[in-house]
């Protein structure tokens, strides 16, 4: 049988590990797939005479990639929102299938692109652009395919989550735990993508996308990184039972959606709070499954390559069904083009809901808790456990001040907020409150 | 667009799920599967006329259903391995597409009825056989297609793990837990399929035969029970770092296939170790994407119809695509039809290598545990950890003497059976020695 070839764009990691990937494991490929696939062409700005090409032709003209014969579907591993947007418009105009790993590219262009990809009647996939060798996306729109989906709660970012699990494990500071991810290629040597939440932003846009089947909405995420967490937070988290994790939510509200990353107190005897190292994981909230979590490697080069190749074989199997006779339109038979929902209307941050870790650094003076506490219930805010006059940790103990603890039930933001100015004013109030977002997956 | 028209098959708690799920989620499941499903008939032996058919057609004539022109797929959920199987190959030998959540029939009779399948061009998908509400069929054929699947374990019996659970948390024995998920509706009256690992076995047999693209081989699973388990044995478990889990196992070695059902030491910080309750979980370890873990609910009504109705709709996508005239076979379009690979031998129990965990009630005399380590270090089997005159639990303690407890290194049955014989000889050695298998997924 006729094989499907693919040109292959870039010649980085992940696409080292898709030329491994599909010579290694030919034989289960082909069988899964229908036919054989194999790459024909592969394109890179940047000559790597050491990688072994496999046979296939080489050029450094990525955008001219899609225009060869002998390419059938095109693979983009180049990253970024600049010319890998131009050559995925490329391709799909070209009336080619298009498989991708690019989050940056989908969060941000994917209504356009799934849109062209829907007039051209070719499928645009990108399993690996989320939490690498996790089938998430395939499973929320197949498996999970009869579901509502009511929320969805992921680990999204290996990065952050290897440093707050060495700031869990061995009480380091940010500092610290950064500084050894990048000595171990964790993170970047400018980690910001990573460390303040614009890497999860990307991944959750698609996922809310996927979950909701409403548009792709980058800019309305609520975005917070973990840069500001504290080795003292995680410590006082912990005495009360939770890890401190950071979370992308969805979650489809009378209000509209709320789409946020931000780091979040999660019981510590829930899955998610023992997903640990540079591991992902999501869970995936639907009105007749229940609770389903993935969990798996969020990147490096064959995990992310096995998604990669999984969308292959989805082409593949695309084609075979294909009936160019009939010029159908089967777009919405690729696992990833959301049919058109009214688009959902996304909550301001204020307007989202949770419980809330509190440290509000106070003199040590007797009834400041229970001012405190007059100040919360006031607003109708309830105390779900506290550490009063908690024991210090580290430097805290000077100046005669202790730190009082509490989480709350969940309240609205902007209440927290009010509350939260309340607080700050109050004279034995020494320091900035901290606050810290928590969530207890409707287990309270 | 015409809907896809569902003969519905049984009118259990699942088959209510269907109807509830269709009936609730009909906007969202019409926009992925590209039109709507609606069950034009059921049948069922039984009548239930409080249940709510939503207009659908009634018959007690099971077999007769796939025979109607108004019936585009057959959806089985009978269960059991007689009347159903007969229906199983009637409708597929009538050309209708089946939909089943019957593990039994699929793992007792699943290459005959692919075979049938096959030969007629349609799809059989049994997505809600194994782990209720966890896409892992689809998972394993689609999301892992790009991997060779090295190994995978599963807790996939909600009631074995739900008794574990409450032995484990309240040390109950397993007779009272038993009668506990009785009470609750987790434990049938006649407890044995369950218990005794026999549910398990079908579902690992499903499993395997996906993961490795080999036969059904039900015969060949070897089944072992949680009837034996005690406190005793949970409780000195944890004190070595385990927990004792019953998991169905699959793995490929240059023997054969290992496929084996029973129960296993964990190690305590492994997410399979904290999955409790009725809850199932696999994980799956491909060649590229490693280690890959789905959790959710393993039965219940919902989850297992999220299942079903996530077959309807690759269905509903299958029929889109496909071309009559061409009388084309796309079977291997269907998420579950694995591609004919060569037959892999299955390795005798025996054979088999893994951890064991030993419990040795011996007389408390000086020297017994050389003696034993002795025994052990002659057949070359390591020892990991061990409790040397463990503290006694219960009864234990009379007639002077103690367990020893020993975790060893992996080393192959036949040569741990040996030492056994070789070890219960000793005659300080007072009663029958307990042997459980540990397994540490390659972490060690």
């Amino acid at each position: 049988m006729q094989p499907l070839r693919v040109g292959l764009c870039g010649l980085g990691t992940v696409a080292q590990g898709v030329l491994e990937v599909l010579s290694r494991n030919a034989g289960v490929i082909a069988r899964r797939a229908g036919r054989p696939i194999v790459v024909t062409r592969v394109a890179s700005r940047r000559l790597r005479p050491e990688v072994d090409l496999h046979g296939a032709e080489f050029s450094t003209d990525v955008v001219g990639l899609a225009g060869h014969a002998d390419v059938d579907v095109v693979v983009e591993l180049i990253g970024g929102a600049d010319v890998a947007v131009d050559l995925l418009r490329t391709a799909l105009e070209a009336g080619k299938p298009v498989v991708t790993a690019n989050k940056a590219a989908v969060a941000r262009h994917g209504d356009g692109l799934l849109r062209i990809a829907r007039a051209q009647g070719v499928p645009l996939l990108f399993e690996a652009a989320v939490a690498g060798g996790i089938p998430i996306i395939g499973s929320l729109t197949r498996g999970l395919a009869a579901n509502e989906v009511e929320w969805l709660a992921g680990i999204i970012n290996g990065t952050s989550n290897f440093i707050l699990t060495a700031m869990s494990d061995r009480g380091e500071d940010f500092g610290t735990a950064l500084a050894e991810a990048q000595r171990l290629g964790y993170a970047e040597a400018d980690p910001t993508f990573d460390v303040e939440g614009i890497d999860a932003a990307h991944k959750l846009a698609i996922l809310a996308a996927l979950a909701f089947e409403t548009g792709f909405r980058f800019d309305a995420v609520y975005t917070e990184g973990i840069s500001r967490i504290t080795p003292e937070d995680i410590e006082y988290a912990r005495r009360l039972g939770y890890r401190i994790k950071h979370l992308g939510l969805a979650r489809r509200t009378p209000a509209g959606l709320e789409v946020r990353v931000h780091p979040t107190l999660v019981p510590d005897t829930h899955l998610l709070a023992n997903v640990n190292g540079v591991m992902n994981a999501v869970l995936v909230h639907g009105n007749a499954a229940g609770d389903v979590l993935y969990y798996g490697a969020g990147a490096g080069s064959l995990p992310t390559a096995s998604a990669v190749v999984a969308d292959l074989v989805e082409v593949a199997r695309w084609s075979a069904c294909r009936n160019p006779a009939e010029g159908a339109d089967i777009g919405d038979a690729s696992a990833s083009a959301p049919p058109a929902a009214p688009e959902l209307p996304v909550v301001a941050i204020d307007g989202c809901t949770s419980g809330y870790y509190l440290r509000i650094p106070s003199l040590d003076r007797p009834g400041v808790f229970a001012r405190v506490a007059t100040l919360l219930s006031e607003r109708e805010i309830s105390i779900e456990s506290a550490l009063q006059r908690a024991q210090a940790i580290h430097a805290e103990t000077r100046d005669a001040w202790v730190p009082i603890v509490i989480v709350t039930q969940p309240v609205p933001e902007r209440v927290m907020n009010d509350a939260l100015a309340a607080v700050q004013a109050l004279p034995e109030v020494v320091g900035e409150v901290v606050r810290i977002r928590v969530e207890d997956f409707g287990n309270a």
